[in-house]
């Protein structure tokens, strides 16, 4: 759907004055996060290759430019250099996901200032929502522990279809096992999963023959306990399970969706146990978040996995990312905004990741000690990076999570965290130069 | 982007174990929102169009039904039967831009059991955003007052490219007078608005060669002033404006998008109506909300218009609607969930607006004074109402928000609001019956 209209306005009205005066020199543009972030330690940055994929249908159709033509603010000689408009910058990233912090560069825009001008919209609106989700699932999964199964449920109260991929996308980038998302599935080969809702169980004449159903029709049933009464669905759950065992097939797990699921998981784990059912496990949704899944594990709950929706796809505790795309420099040299409380990082930047996360952001003509975690991604308007195999990238994320230090891996909430971000002399000067 | 994939896992689980047991009746599924809905008085409809317009296109692809066959849990016979899916069941609803309440259904789906329970996903994904973002807009409105102008400056923050459309969408339906966002402008006829970045006054030399060149390139500018200090831009500003004069041109306003806005604003206008220029207005922005809009105000902020953005594309305060999507009535007559604390509304219901918003639920077979609010909005899979006219009815919607009783217009937060629904003597006979 994306195409090159998907900007706000302003971006049309200066790229027009530059147009006009000639002013279409090479510039760079940074994104990045404005610090603190609450209740973030670090971000995990994401949403890269949807940028990179959504590049190339960023155009101008007939039918957009008659658009634009009908606002009655650009003349027609603008109109047509849209109708041509491609993208042929370079740009510089980290790998998504990345484990980074704000008040460091994430993506650099190197182009003609007005291409560059006009991806604003799009890098920001794609990188802030994928890194949020990205960071939110991150943090539900170090409260969940290595052991525990974790997967996304947020499609209904996501914003919109295309968040939810996004969040299917970006929690499984971030270690989540799977997603309730069948059009994510498709689309990124990432595992589905599901259960089945109360009004199945309410479509049957009681709650044991639904059961039995469900569990006939389903190759690997996980049985919804909560639709009457949790603790005789667990009764109904294991009498099924004993059933089903006995034609060789067995019920993964139950599912409690509601109450005190703490408590009810120890009542629900003993009622299984007495039952001669250790394997079938105890899958817990209903609102969770990192705050909710540590206070269950802290109350003695029982879970082999989790189901997490609407608190992880609009990031309940933070539900935008402060992200921003900010001239950094042009032919004139290095740029920042110095307006009180709003300062930019001026020029091109590396950041260079040192030991225990350290990181130096340095000017790209500096260089440290450590690994340098802006790469080039895009040269020509080409990508130069295959697609990402996602896949294997969360294996390689879950590893780096799993172990964090603990000062970044601490959930407690924070209204200003600090972070591990240092600014290497050249950078240090040029700030103090301008202010 | 759409299409039937566009759901969760489930549903389809459930549909396979329908399908085979050949438990396709009629039935009935209410779309509401749980009671009570933290800092809302009142919620404001909205998201039925885009509804009705994504529902033709539920349909599985070839490759849709190659994917799911991958998935091995579904035999031929019913991916045959989901490569003929087509929704043909009846939809009644409220329209549009109504204000209504957590506690009464606001859309009715009856078809087989199988459709209707396959629409679930998209039917909670669309109605829980629209209706979010509308009922978050009106309050804003509220906020600033009937005067003011309101606009849209979300896309940079909202949950992806196609959450931006519909933020745009609902919020000129509760009475925003445009938004930033170009490919919103284009698709619904919402008037685009825009001013300039920082970046463009970084552009140029310093900021009165800026705001010259920007004055000169767009018909009715709006100049940023706070890219260096407000009040020497306001001073720039003010005397570009007077050379703007001389030509027969205005500067439309200035705008502050930092600092103590409230304070700025004042002293802004100070040097504008110094400088005799009591024509060009200020526009204000900045993480803007409804709380502080009225901080603002109390302050004695003085503004023209203001630009929302994070705050009202995320509900930042309430950032997912709790609506739910629930079997209420099937061929074995109405249905509930009696698990504590999660209470469904039984049967087909109306909604009948009474005096003063004394809302009352009721069985469809009941009758009651005021007005009924839901309608028939589709029979037999094909729609019975025109496409709405946003722009006429925004202008119906503004008038009913500023006519609101006061404690329905009270902004105050407030964790667990009370609404003024009632329930028929008929739908509490039903509830009462099955508990």
């Amino acid at each position: 759907m994306a195409g090159g209209l998907f900007l706000d306005l302003y971006e049309l009205t200066m790229a027009y004055s530059y147009f006009r005066r000639g002013m279409n020199q090479t510039a760079t543009f940074a994104y990045f996060v404005r610090s603190p972030v609450p209740n973030r330690r670090f971000l995990l940055f994401a949403g890269l290759d949807p940028l990179l994929e959504a590049l190339p249908n960023f155009t101008f159709s007939e039918e957009d430019l008659a658009y634009l033509h009908s606002l009655r603010l650009f003349d027609e000689e603008f109109l047509s250099f849209l109708g041509e408009f491609r993208f042929t910058g370079e740009i510089w990233a980290m790998e998504e996901g990345t484990i980074c912090f704000p008040g460091e560069p994430l993506l650099l825009v190197t182009a003609p200032r007005i291409q560059a001008q006009l991806l604003e919209t799009l890098v920001l609106n794609i990188l802030n929502y994928e890194t949020l989700v990205a960071s939110k699932a991150a943090r539900i999964l170090l409260a969940a522990g290595p052991e525990a199964v974790v997967v996304d449920f947020s499609p209904r109260r996501d914003h919109g279809m295309e968040a939810s991929i996004h969040a299917a996308r970006a929690s499984f980038l971030a270690g989540f096992h799977g997603t309730s998302n069948v059009l994510a599935g498709k689309l990124y080969g990432i595992p589905v999963v599901g259960t089945m809702a109360h009004s199945y169980v309410l479509s049957f004449p009681d709650e044991i023959s639904a059961f039995r159903a469900f569990a006939e029709d389903h190759p690997s049933p996980v049985l919804l306990i909560d639709t009457y009464d949790p603790l005789t669905g667990a009764l109904h759950a294991a009498r099924v399970a004993q059933e089903m065992r006995e034609k060789g097939k067995r019920i993964v797990a139950v599912r409690l969706d509601s109450g005190d699921l703490a408590g009810l998981s120890r009542e629900v784990r003993r009622i299984l146990d007495e039952a001669g059912l250790p394997e079938v496990q105890i899958f817990v949704s209903g609102d969770l978040d990192e705050y909710r899944i540590l206070e269950f594990r802290k109350k003695g709950g029982i879970a082999w996995g989790y189901g997490v929706g609407t608190r992880l796809g609009v990031s309940w505790d933070l539900p935008a990312l402060g992200g921003v795309y900010k001239l950094v420099e042009d032919e004139k040299g290095p740029r920042m905004k110095t307006s009180p409380g709003k300062i930019s990082l001026p020029g091109r930047a590396q950041v260079w990741r040192r030991e225990n996360f350290r990181d130096l952001v340095a000017l790209q003509e500096e260089s440290s000690e450590g690994r340098p975690l802006l790469r080039q991604v895009m040269a020509g308007g080409k990508r130069l990076i295959p697609p990402l195999d996602l896949a294997q990238r969360r294996e390689e994320v879950r590893k780096a999570l799993f172990s964090l230090p603990p000062e970044l891996a601490d959930l407690s909430p924070d209204e200003a965290p600090s972070y591990p971000v240092e600014y290497s002399p050249g950078l240090r000067a040029l700030v103090s130069a301008r202010r």
